[in-house]
């Protein structure tokens, strides 16, 4: 395979852990950050220590502060900042993107107030077309992959032919599975709602329920994330896979999940703004749990966990109530609730 | 709700469980079992100390080995029993069985040989027909249904005013919820067929992957099982409900599960037998993966965690390589694999 340049944006846990990919499949990997301590530490120490703690990087990373230096030549760009800096990192790379550069982004989350995917706000600030953007998502911790360990994950895009590129620059045969799927959005809406179910399962867990209830938390959640992205243009199948149920279960059971952490934290009767100044780090969760309930009002689609997230996060409601009236619910049928989320074009054809 | 006289068959770890509930909800349970000292036990000192060290059982259970005095005048009859004795147990109940009791069974697993599905063997030892039987499965650890964790499962018949009777007796308010699902195959194949998936996760866990590894596997053998399902006459959207993925994620990630424990012997490089020698319980996982193995060629459906399982468990291939053969399978399309399990009639109506 002929080696790449590429360039990665930003330095945080997962883009670097991408770039490690793409460095050991041979590609020479530019990494952007605004922090000029950090790129110092990345090329003189081969560490990143706030957000890697421990991991050594291979010599095919360089990082730098220069978004000219990273992007000019590049022939991929991976964006991995998170959804809240995503418009401004693309609108300062955007000038030097070289128009046939494939465009990728790793980023789970909406950008807030006007609730658009992350491939929408690049489109609009890189000026290219939506089909030719590819999302990538899974399961995988970000301190799993930098050691090396199996990790699967799955590439979309609209158009297939740009998905497949990125398959070839990530794949390898040692630790890296990459699959191609055709439904960007779908894609995108699981991996950016999963996290509202995350941070139930850290409440589910941190008031002591059980690993029955976290199961049930988890299959419902499934549902209805499914039936929102159904609503949105999803394909509700790739909530089967690996961008949904795989990356849920991933994000559900590890401790290694911020969601989680904030929902095990919220649990034990912390007031929000405490929890997140103790996570000092960003928890996509609150903001999708806020972003989720204003679409479902939008599609007309029933959250019930949602709805109660909501009403813990931003209305005050205990957590031990908003379970009881999970659990209390009337009495329903299965298949009607799951298959709302199918009854669209793709099971029709 | 009046009070009924139900009869359970026999006094495992999740019968006793279920008894639980079925008393907290106001019945009369009798609880059968081969072995006198243990009915001794559950009488004298309300304890089932081999199945569920520490719990105390409700006043409202009795246990007898008098299979006549369990199942004479009961209005329903859930059976519990291993599925190799299920023929068995069910032949000894048939002559006390009033023809209009309800017949529901929480086994997962196929008749070793002839690969029959657990509702087939009761249909035929208890000459009714098999729409009227109900199948009760879900993420349910028995260890937190005794301690009345919230729990969440689903009752399936063919006949869906069976399941809604089912329901009756087992939904409360304070800490079990129960679904109703019309597809009784989808249910019984789905529990059945998980253990598989749980070996694999075992197996994964004790070469040390990690939880992307594990996560991948979980997911791609979801899509597996469902394929497999659907050919045998599954709903495939059960599987992704409470049946498929609620119960597999439960029994993935907990180490309660016999399934993983095996799994993570099997990795240390015992050898299957000591695996089976040292759990001193059945482990379902085993004999379904070779009867998963059998149905998967009589159908036609492409299992490759399971070929992987099979191949570690009875043809001596080391659990690494079997894994490497997973991860270096040619690059494919994820919804493709996927929707093989969805183009059947359920999606067409």
């Amino acid at each position: 395979m002929a080696h790449k340049k590429i360039a990665v944006i930003v330095a945080g846990s997962w883009g670097t852990a991408l770039s490690r990919v793409l460095a050991d499949n041979g590609h020479l990997v530019t990494l952007w950050t605004r922090n000029q301590a950090q790129a110092d530490e990345i090329n003189r120490e081969r560490r990143n220590e706030k957000y890697l703690p421990g991991a050594t990087l291979p010599e095919g990373i360089t990082a730098t502060t220069d978004m000219a230096v990273a992007v000019n030549g590049a022939e991929a760009v991976l964006f991995v900042a998170p959804s809240s800096a995503m418009r401004d990192v693309a609108r300062l790379a955007a000038p030097h993107l070289h128009k046939e550069a494939l465009v990728i982004h790793a980023t789970k989350g909406f950008e807030s107030d006007s609730l658009k995917r992350m491939s929408t706000v690049l489109a609009e600030e890189l000026d290219r077309p939506e089909e030719r953007i590819v999302v990538l998502s899974g399961p995988s911790h970000a301190e799993e992959v930098i050691n090396r360990h199996p990790t699967t994950i799955v590439v979309a895009s609209k158009e297939i032919a740009c998905a497949e590129s990125a398959q070839d620059l990530f794949m390898n045969e040692s630790y890296f599975r990459v699959y191609t799927n055709p439904d960007l959005i779908g894609v995108e809406t699981a991996g950016a709602i999963k996290n509202i179910i995350a941070l139930g399962a850290g409440l589910s867990d941190g008031l002591g329920f059980g690993d029955n209830a976290k199961a049930a938390l988890i299959t419902r959640g499934l549902a209805e994330i499914a039936r929102l992205g159904a609503a949105m243009g999803a394909n509700p199948l790739t909530f089967a896979g690996l961008a949904g149920v795989g990356d849920l279960i991933v994000t559900c059971t590890s401790q290694h999940s911020r969601n989680w952490r904030a929902g095990s934290m919220l649990a034990q009767g912390l007031p929000l703004a405490e929890v997140l100044t103790k996570m000092g780090m960003v928890v996509e969760g609150v903001r999708t749990t806020k972003a989720a309930h204003i679409l479902s009002e939008q599609h007309g689609v029933e959250m019930p966990i949602t709805d109660q997230l909501y009403a813990v996060l931003f209305e005050g409601i205990p957590p031990e109530k908003a379970v009881g009236a999970l659990m209390g619910r009337v009495r329903t049928h299965e298949i009607e609730e799951i298959a709302t989320a199918s009854q669209d074009k793709w099971f029709k054809g």
